[in-house]
């Protein structure tokens, strides 16, 4: 993998392709001159680790997910793939492009397909999960790993009021990249796409262009498509105890390649909001449990204040889904709010693509659902039309890839 | 209007709502904190002015791009529409909400949908354009504005290639919003929407995740999902002289309306990424004429070197579309890259949103077009999709509204 920055990748390369080019004068290039001033280093959030990255990383602004089918039996061929994947992604989130870019002499596609060139790192983070049709479809053992699947990497069960697309659910793998910007973000899912050719499909992929909870409290909480904060009480990134808690997978709690992983659920939330948007401020915080403006629960003054339960009307999509009355149960979310131009009636294709993590979805994800989907006030303005499932590997160690563990 | 940042709005109007509250404690919300210390002001575009902003504007990072369809006959009610538009648009360019915001006691929805509360002005313009089915459709002159029709306001020819999706082309109204946060331009277009309810129903929308032409060619120019540069020798936002020759509409030129407008050509482009991503760096640069990395054309050796155009392949796009070649024939590129989603076949939905400003299609868009359907090397990894053409009226002054001198 080079070493050289986007910003100098084509015209390094150049001076290689120049030497056999065929085209005469004008086709070397000089190293670009690049007038943004960041430094690579400064925003570029490390690979390696104990987790993966983008879980507990501050949440950045954009998103590109995406589904895979793996379209191949060959096993061999699977983990080479996903080789190449870990090293594209180290670069990636480095700041670097593919390989060695330029192909050489020019006879050859560029490794890299250029157009996150010049852009700084922009906070990316590729995070992957393994979902459970890569275990074992319609009963066959496709790769020889049935007997690793995680018994918390379930098949969703059926939700009252899911309206789900199966072109917009499930995957045998799943990469979400998140950065700051989404050039970077598409980039990177796209490179993947094509590392992958002849392996992965994609399958489905859902671009979000905001996000809509936070891992950082104290920072400005970020509003979703209904107007309203998101995520007051999210799980922050820096709280190592809730994380083991909530998020990590222990070793204990499954298979040893899970553990210091995470499963990943996601949702395809489309919101009415044209429906929404002609209901009265006071329906909007009751549905809530929390006022619009600030955001403090009914009961409470602030934002961030303690939430008295038993003040939020009994349907409110907060006091159904607060952890104290559920157990304790909490989930991480790092939703993204999406719009995918219009449907054929004239709304807007819009909503929320959630994104929560946790160690164990039958206990955390399944049991909020049925109780959200039984009763949440917020169903009459809401409907589920895309769903999936995948257990995230813990971090890749320098000279690792991305499920090795689960593939040794 | 509010003169109110979008910060302070709910916070503010908390203390009416409370006051008529049926839901006791806790409803009042204190103005927000906001901890994103960047002033509203440093980050407007004004909206005044004797041109639209958004044209020469420089560029803006995101899109979100409207078309609608006038569902009503009555012209009364279209001019108070653009009225509310109008002040609508003029509060979001300022980083303000809409309206008094919270909707009195509560017992009404707020005039704002609130998604961008907190959020800085993100250099948000609002760019609007009359297409040519306001003026008539189907025979029928709607609104009595026949007569005023621009003769440049051309239905646009059937181009050699042309795969148009009518669902994704044409409109009677358009709305370009660009801003620098992608939430607060989805937030313009679904208020305008909103406030259109009833009047203009959104025909089709289309998000930009990233700008592909810059009018600021001191900084970097931008990549699009070719890898490529593109537009080195777009017309700068700065140059009067190029922009009087070149963008904006003569008193002269036609209807006196127009004058200081400019006539604006959208084109959904489809790249075939995966082939391209396939071919060779060779083919990839023949096909431009230019080199991947500096972005020099060929027999040039800096980007924004003079194009000695015989040492192009005669095929290439540079050669065919330069004002060289084309008697000095100069258009304003403001277009983004967009990705939505996949298609049935596993392939990236991706490529150029194409947005031209001009003078006069005819003598422009249309006399480059003509020339690049039929010879352009690149017609072999694209292929135009959508398309609109639009006559954006001049800016609006203090007490004016959107197309005020049309509809006078």
């Amino acid at each position: 993998m080079t070493g050289l920055s986007r910003r100098r990748l084509f015209g390094y390369s150049g001076a290689t392709l120049a030497a056999g080019a065929a085209v005469g004068a004008g086709l070397v290039s000089v190293a670009q001159a690049g007038e943004d001033h960041r430094s690579a280093d400064e925003e570029a959030v490390p690979f390696h680790g104990a987790h993966q990255a983008g879980i507990a990383t501050p949440v950045q602004d954009r998103l590109h997910f995406a589904a895979f089918d793996v379209v191949t039996d060959d096993r061999a061929r699977l983990i080479r793939m996903l080789k190449e994947w870990t090293a594209a992604a180290a670069a990636f989130t480095g700041g670097h492009p593919y390989g060695s870019a330029a192909g050489g002499l020019g006879e050859a596609p560029p490794d890299d397909t250029g157009e996150a060139l010049g852009l700084p790192p922009a906070r990316l983070t590729l995070t992957i999960g393994f979902g459970p049709t890569l275990f074992e479809k319609d009963g066959k053992d496709r790769f020889g790993l049935r007997a690793k699947r995680p018994a918390a990497l379930i098949d969703l069960p059926h939700f009252p009021g899911d309206n789900l697309d199966p072109a917009r659910s499930g995957g045998d793998i799943c990469v979400q990249a998140c950065a700051d910007d989404p050039q970077v973000a598409v980039h990177a899912i796209r490179n993947l796409a094509r590392i992958g050719f002849g392996v992965v499909s994609v399958r489905w992929s859902q671009l979000g262009f905001g996000k809509t909870s936070s891992t950082t409290p104290d920072r400005q909480t970020p509003r979703n498509m209904f107007g309203f904060k998101d995520g007051t009480r999210n799980i922050a990134g820096t709280d190592a105890k809730a994380l083991d808690q909530h998020v990590w997978a222990a070793g204990a709690d499954g298979p040893s390649w899970m553990a210091g992983g995470s499963y990943l659920v996601a949702r395809r939330i489309r919101m009415h909001i044209e429906t929404w948007d002609r209901t009265s401020l006071q329906e909007q915080q009751d549905t809530f449990g929390r006022t619009k403006g600030e955001g403090n629960a009914y009961g409470a003054k602030r934002e961030h204040d303690p939430v008295p339960l038993d003040k939020l009307p009994a349907d409110s999509h907060v006091r159904l889904a607060h952890p104290d009355g559920n157990g304790g149960v909490r989930i991480l979310r790092r939703g993204y709010s999406f719009t995918d131009g219009t449907d054929g009636l004239g709304r807007l294709d819009a909503g929320l693509f959630f994104i929560a993590y946790q160690r164990d979805p039958r206990k955390q994800f399944v049991v909020l659902q049925n109780k959200l989907a039984a009763s949440d006030h917020m169903n009459e303005y809401i409907q589920h039309v895309g769903s999936g499932i995948w257990a995230c590997p813990p971090g890749v160690r320098k000279g690792g890839f991305w499920g090795d563990a689960l593939f040794s």
